[in-house]
């Protein structure tokens, strides 16, 4: 039997915890044999929602942790004081190689500085980007930087424009990923101060596909595969995605149940618009990953649901066979240096 | 008979030029019998088009322009150049107070320039910022700025915090309008360094309502009536959120013509739907101020029809009776210095 890829997944993180990353943990070992999941949190909790279901015992296993970090706790003291939460067990498997990879639901910000802090980040990485698949009108593109770490440098978005390519590449399976710069115009001479240093930078980078700059508008439209920005600038726009969308979608639904007659309406279109709106939902592809890492955090959404697990896990088993640390490590080795 | 506000409307301007501008200035006079209205373009071409209509002639004036700004030429260059353009010309008529506002649906780089280049700024404003109202839940909120000057410093945010409260105050009517700046969590010490130097000073500042910070996921949901930001940031959220917007009805539409049960559904629903999508756009509510000048500027849609051409005319009348700009050069003054 090929070696297993060894996913820690936080049982306790999230809105709904337990119940849907434990789900989504046996629907990814039903799903694909390759798979070893370590489910983190309070054994009696996760052993109580495993009784529900039949899965290979084999490739699953209880890591005891008693602690929770909430939403709402500072993250750097939160990670320093709950030695004992799922979060940091979870994150100190990674980095003692128990596992490759880490899934969580939990709060953002101790991923963020969880990751960075216990984990670490791989030599020559200036800063690990959390970089969400955001849903497009031909599929998703990635959006790199959403992280905590704002006021970014020129050679930093260098950085995160080519790991991001990499994993699209090899993890998204997108062949010569497009990779271009969220600006607020078209041309190149137009921009803030960052981003004209940054797009000759871009420009003259090889192992990219560069195509110039990006403009908001253009995001949904699917026009980049790798969206790159600064990550305040990157935070506005995965949360403003959020935001307009699920406002539009309620005012539709609004609509539609205003009239009896557009009530009759809504019966019969009900069906085809939730299929077409589900290919508009990011949480289909998986979670967002922090790059740069010795090895894979991978941050879903705080209300995800079990689907949105089982795929984070695929995309972990994507990340291990196609050896992206490795290119991402090759990528950062000044190729003259090569023996 | 009282005073009249006159209004210049550049009727080359914008991708239904001159139809639209002619026409939403004619809707305009014949609803408010405050309104003088000039129509700066080609003289035939204009003329050709009012043909159409009976309106009050004694009220609108035709001034003849013979070049169009096109939207891809460099706006500085553009506005030295031709100054015999709808824009040179109308802009030219505010300034020396021939007019008291202009609207144009042309080029958003060449009305930017021109407005602070021939209009010019009040003394003491340090910036003119470009405030569009963007659609939320609730109504409408003003996003401020959205302009062409990149990389702003904390008492520039201050400033157009202070201008947006009194735009939303006095021109729509909005009683004591709430005051948020854009950032990437809700805590006061998010946020990078423009942001966490800027929240001080804007809870000191005594004449504006300042609720602290807004992520940009509850833009939409209107939880602030003035959402202060700088311009690159601004110009992100305005864009994705047409290009969310647009891409997501796309979505919508498509999904609802994907199967004969749906078809039959969507003709159901769709006048309903019409309706409440209406109240999501906007253009029902003008164009987009360029606040701090020596009278008003505002610029519409490029796509901009009569509606919201009628709109931003009528947005003018409100500036002038309110005496907006008085307002702000009060604000401006050191009370200390008051007599």
């Amino acid at each position: 039997m090929a070696e297993l890829v060894k996913v820690a997944v936080d049982a306790m993180g999230g809105d709904f915890a337990p119940a849907e990353p434990v789900k989504g943990a046996v629907e990814a070992l039903q799903e694909n044999e390759k798979i070893f999941v370590y489910l983190v949190g309070r054994e009696e909790e996760i052993r109580r929602e495993l009784r529900q279901y039949t899965y290979p015992e084999e490739r699953l296993s209880v890591v005891p942790a008693s602690e929770v970090i909430e939403t709402g706790e500072p993250p750097v003291a939160a990670i320093q004081k709950k030695k004992d939460s799922s979060l940091v067990v979870g994150l100190t498997m990674v980095r003692r190689g128990e596992a490759d990879a880490f899934v969580s639901s939990g709060s953002t910000g101790a991923v963020l500085v969880g990751g960075q802090a216990i984990v670490r980040k791989i030599k020559g990485v200036e800063r690990a980007p959390l970089a969400p698949l955001i849903p497009t009108e031909k599929g998703v593109s990635l959006l790199i930087d959403c992280g905590a770490n704002v006021d970014a440098r020129p050679n930093h978005l260098v950085q995160f424009a080519a790991m991001g390519s990499i994993y699209m590449e090899y993890v998204m399976g997108v062949r010569k990923p497009t990779v271009a710069i969220v600006n607020i115009g078209a041309e190149e001479e137009k921009g803030n101060a960052l981003v004209k240093e940054t797009f000759p930078l871009l420009r003259a980078c090889k192992d990219i596909h560069f195509i110039g700059n990006i403009e908001a508008r253009d995001i949904p439209k699917g026009k980049a595969d790798v969206i790159v920005t600064e990550a305040f600038v990157g935070n506005v726009i995965l949360k403003l995605y959020e935001g307009v969308g699920s406002v539009l979608i309620h005012k539709v639904k609004e609509g539609m149940l205003s009239s009896l007659r557009s009530k009759i309406g809504a019966l019969l279109v009900k069906p085809a618009l939730k299929q077409t709106l589900k290919s508009f939902d990011a949480s289909e592809y998986g979670g967002a990953p922090l790059l740069g890492l010795r090895g894979l955090v991978v941050k879903t959404h705080g209300s995800a649901r079990a689907v949105e697990i089982r795929h984070s896990i695929q995309q972990c088993l994507q990340f291990r066979e196609q050896a992206l640390n490795e290119k991402i490590q090759q990528y950062l080795t000044d190729p003259s240096a090569e023996k």
